[in-house]
């Protein structure tokens, strides 16, 4: 009987921003025999970045082997670049699964464990630049497909791309009635990309993560696994 | 000091659906000084419609006030527009919050606490008509606003409504921002309203609702809401 369920294993972390997988995770949970893990070094809470707790359901020691692994971003996934004990866990899941994923800088953490190299992959725009540290091809769309791995853009991105892993899955009705059902209709104010925001708004929105970058000291860290990759 | 935070209580239940409130939180957290709060009847563990465990930050008996009460949906909400105690929480936090928000079936629990009659009301389209039964008035917009009452369509919609929210409180610029720092420029499949879903797509979507509505008993207790509404 479990062997009929698609298991869906997302990786959450400290400081995860929290929409990345939970937008994700409200769309893929609709398809039929699919079951959905938060999956953590511990089982404790998980502070997202602002604040909202998630409890995980597995611990990554567990070594069950997910079908479709997802990895949300945040800045302090930075730090999750340099844990050997995550990105051996994405590298053992790399064998079975049959797609890795990311939302966001997400797809730093697989580029880290060396899951991105030679791949076009999608990325926060605040932050794609950092991949071509890991041999990968930050791609501008928003959700991006290469092989097995499909990795989409910034937060919001998430729910594109799991729509197209339902279509993918299920077929066309099934993500078109999700679409419905989730009354995904979005009316944006428009600027939601570096190309169509106006000058003043992306200055400050990328001097404010090159500032919280600098006092979190993570672009050391992405410096630091870049500098691991081919060691690991 | 903390009568400079702007609160933010967000109505849990067991079954909410997670997005309905979890894409509002994210956009809504970065508001300066704003603080963000679960609340339930209990601080007990919270699981929504698919499985995610929410842990509520505050229980309505402690009387906080908020500034702005936001109550999710999911088909669930019918549990709670029966309930007595969170009507009349809803009731008390009405005579001092600046704004009263729902969104997706939301509105209907605002609706069945009495605070929607005579407002124009946003709600998922599956079930806007009930509405009615409250004195409301279904509009099919997807961010609906009437006086303090500002009430969002379904599930994805909630998003559009807090960019609304920040607009509204600290201005156009700080939403771009966010629109831009979540990259929230979706490129949805079409038919995420009814009005431009396909027949058949339509068609099922509907009989799944009324499906799991007839089973989960929603509209009796929507019927049966609406019948004590004036007793309140």
């Amino acid at each position: 009987m479990s062997e009929s369920i698609y298991k869906i294993g997302i990786l959450i972390f400290p400081g995860v921003t929290q929409l990345d997988f939970t937008g994700p995770a409200e769309v893929l949970a609709r398809m039929p025999d699919t079951e959905i893990s938060l999956v953590w070094k511990t089982l404790d809470p998980v502070t997202s970045q602002f604040g909202l707790k998630y409890y995980p359901d597995a611990k990554i020691t567990e070594n069950v082997n997910y079908d479709l692994i997802l990895v949300p971003g945040g800045f302090d996934c930075a730090r999750i670049m340099i844990d050997p004990e995550v990105l051996i866990w994405l590298q053992e899941q790399s064998r079975s699964a049959e797609y890795l994923t990311s939302v966001c800088t997400g797809s730093l953490v697989l580029a880290a464990a060396g899951l991105l190299n030679g791949y076009n992959a999608g990325c926060h725009w605040g932050w794609a630049e950092h991949l071509k540290k890991f041999g990968a091809n930050p791609t501008r769309e928003r959700v991006v497909i290469d092989g097995n791995r499909i990795t989409a853009g910034g937060v919001t991105s998430g729910i594109d791309f799991a729509l197209h892993i339902v279509e993918r899955k299920c077929g066309r009705e099934l993500a078109e009635q999700i679409v419905l059902s989730i009354e995904y209709d979005p009316a944006p104010i428009s600027g939601g990309v570096p190309e169509t925001a106006r000058t003043e708004v992306f200055d400050m929105a990328k001097n404010r993560i090159a500032t919280l970058n600098k006092s979190g000291g993570h672009i050391n860290m992405i410096d630091e696994a870049a500098s691991k990759l081919f060691a690991i």
